[in-house]
């Protein structure tokens, strides 16, 4: 039995069990630089020094999947937080576990962004590795370096979840 | 006697005094999740951990700056660096210092971003609050978050400095 996911609209309320969505609107509002500019501040629970580790910025540039695809992989980071801002807007396609050793098919939740919307996964979340749809997209990134293995990966029987629009 | 500056391109090189441009040009390529995306690896040198401070991720939203530009004020964040990069990709103008106790108008240096280009600026030079050109813009910024003193402003004499392309 394939277990067929669809992607929800992504909001904050939904997403809080895994992390936080990226975003302007509901973000605490500052005004800064002598009022020339609005600082939204603070979107993120960043959460990367276990292990001696440091905030790494680095660039993602992610093809774009055919749909539906085939879920055959998850993956999380047990030594910190992981974040992806799209660098030109474009919407992408997220599938989330839960933080325990392992999880379910069933137990799997997808949700598609609407434009300019960033998420940063939790420590410990079982996610899918980046999913751009329509066009390759950058994705600014926010992680953990240093030492320390930060990657558990977890492959999906074949044909168990496919996901799509 | 007015300085005028005139921005130069914005490029690794002239920007090192400074801190690092955040591109994928140049820069060290993975190849990850499974060949479906590329790594452009820790691109800024993120130096928040300075008197307890933690990493910060948040959205500014800069007013389009009319040009040409008195560069009346300028600032340093003394306990850490400060990322900019822009969200849709929109070129902007820099003004930067040195890293002494103060400057002199005649050792400010602008640039302009090619599109997509975002600097760090490292712990303690001096810069210009974000000049945002033709249109409002979004930038993701990655400063440092938690207690001390992080702002310092000088102001420039009325005149001394002007900025246009």
């Amino acid at each position: 039995m394939t277990v067929r996911l669809t992607p929800a609209p992504l909001t904050a309320e939904a997403f809080a069990p895994y992390g936080e969505v990226i975003e302007t609107a509901g973000a605490s509002e500052l005004a800064v630089n002598q009022g020339t500019a609005t600082r939204f501040d603070d979107l993120a629970a960043i959460d990367v020094a276990a292990g001696g580790g440091r905030p790494r910025l680095s660039i993602f540039r992610a093809a774009a999947r055919e749909l539906p695809l085939e879920i055959a992989l998850m993956e999380r980071h047990p030594l910190g937080s992981q974040a992806f801002v799209p660098l030109m807007g474009a919407p992408f396609l997220i599938v989330v576990g839960g933080r325990g050793d392992g999880f379910a098919a069933d137990d799997l939740r997808a949700f598609v962004t609407a434009p300019g919307q960033g998420v940063n996964y939790a420590r410990g979340v079982w996610h899918h590795p980046l999913i751009a749809i329509g066009a390759q997209a950058d994705f600014l990134v926010v992680d953990r370096g240093g030492a320390g293995d930060n990657l558990e990966e977890r492959a999906l029987a074949p044909g168990a979840v496919t996901l799509d629009l």
